[in-house]
């Protein structure tokens, strides 16, 4: 019988860690600074910024909030990414997506200076990951699967790893991280033949496709550490991830939950993005990556 | 009992294709060139060279190579590369690598033109394979994998592929490719453990790994399609790939020889990508992507 692992006790963990560099970097006279670029006010958006500026202020960071019409015009949404990039006071910068239609996300995304993009919003740091890179940025969810997988000691190397889904966000990242890793890493997808048995290999179940409990114990080998990343509303309107917790227990050697699991996570990771990017802007490397 | 696939029939028909694709261009006053800027004259380098140009001259295809002596200064060669950049005439640039002490690949990497970038020096390019982006370019021995198994009808759409290796010129954009045709795509290296049952599982197996017939037929499954990426030197100084092919075509479908496989289709992907480059430039779709 496995355990429901919650992702509150590895961002405790870690935001502790976090706390006391931001305490060496006061020392030096440097105060990490995330700046949270919102175009309109859409509810998600809002509920993902509350918990961040939460966060942060626990952390120690400075945060700004700075909000957008929803017709803001293209020109001006970049000059205000340009003037943000410039601003030696902001060390990292979120901005929400998807845009109002007058905004062409791949036109916008190259705007983005990559040494403060810690969403991993600019093709220089999907690059990045792809290469290896210590330096980029990875997008936040795919660093928290890392990050508990790390806390709890599930041994990576070596290991037959399985991502379930390939969205930029949290598919194919997390596979690259997972390689990273030195985990022998498949990625599967809706056109996948017999996706059951492929993944009942999987020493490492990792599963991002927006699908409620989609994913049974058939799925599961016998000990697997399994990572949902989904988020989404059963049949009776209660929050649930892609994983049938109740079926994969049993199988599984740990499984997060949701709510409560990844989502636990992802401030705290976003945090450590921000300091590390002013570590490195302040010409210091990178240790916490 | 397998067949031994050549690359030569596969480039022929590709050939073809590009020789009239050229011809339409041609009635629209438009001639496609190819720009190779090459440091020092490695011997590796001037052999791929002229394999390039023979193919350029027989497409149609315009070309010029510019060399630089060994000890070119960075801040020189970038503005050789800008120049390039802004040349309407060029719309394929091809930067021989690795580079001599002085000049920062890292760095250099940044300046070439996306858009002219025609082997995936920019990491734009590496963004844009990962992204499924039909714009970007993938470096050319990988697209090469995927023109021979799309020539001879090798299905990918929901079928298991391994990729051995997982370097940025080979493993990594190949996997990102086959990802891309809806392949099952699992990445194998060198900490991977029990690689042959891996690799057993496999209709479609990729290897680029540099070690003379490390692949035997306990890699293979029955049937499998077999794409040999490596050159190597066997122990009595003949060309030979990463596949053992005599003791792995009992089992598989079909194999790729080395010399003669993989490596006879580059420089037509090279030529299709200058001539790609030059419809994206012209305001055209990419239809041969």
């Amino acid at each position: 019988m496995g355990k429901i692992i919650k992702g509150k006790i590895v961002a405790d963990a870690l935001n502790e860690k976090l706390i006391s560099e931001v305490e060496i970097l006061k020392k030096k006279g440097i105060i990490p600074k995330l700046l949270i670029m919102r175009v309109g006010s859409n509810g998600s958006d809002l509920a993902y910024e509350k918990g961040a500026l939460k966060k942060c202020k626990k952390i120690g960071i400075l945060s700004e909030v700075r909000e957008f019409p929803e017709t803001i015009p293209q020109d001006e949404f970049i000059s205000e990414i340009k003037k943000a990039n410039e601003d030696k006071a902001i060390n990292g910068i979120l901005i929400f997506r998807p845009f109002p239609k007058q905004l062409n996300e791949n036109l916008i995304k190259y705007e983005i200076a990559p040494d403060k993009d810690v969403d991993c919003f600019s093709p220089v740091n999907v690059a990045k990951i792809m290469e290896k890179d210590p330096t980029g940025f990875s997008p936040c969810t795919p660093s928290a699967v890392i990050e508990i997988l790390k806390y709890y000691n599930v041994p990576m190397k070596g290991r037959r790893a399985v991502v379930i889904g390939r969205s930029m966000v949290v598919g194919k990242p997390v596979a690259m991280l997972l390689l990273n890793e030195n985990a022998t890493v498949t990625i599967c997808h809706s056109k996948t033949e017999d996706m059951p048995s492929v993944c009942s290999q999987a020493d490492i179940l990792v599963v991002g496709i927006g699908r409620a409990k989609a994913v049974n114990s058939q799925y599961i080998k016998e000990g697997a550490a399994v990572i949902d990343v989904g988020i989404n509303t059963d049949e009776n309107g209660n929050l649930c991830g892609d994983v049938d917790t109740e079926d994969c227990i049993e199988k599984s050697s740990m499984i997060t939950p949701v709510p409560g699991g990844v989502g636990s996570v992802t401030t705290s990771i976003l945090a450590k993005h921000v300091i590390k990017a002013c570590r490195q802007q302040n010409g210091g490397d990178s240790i916490y990556e």
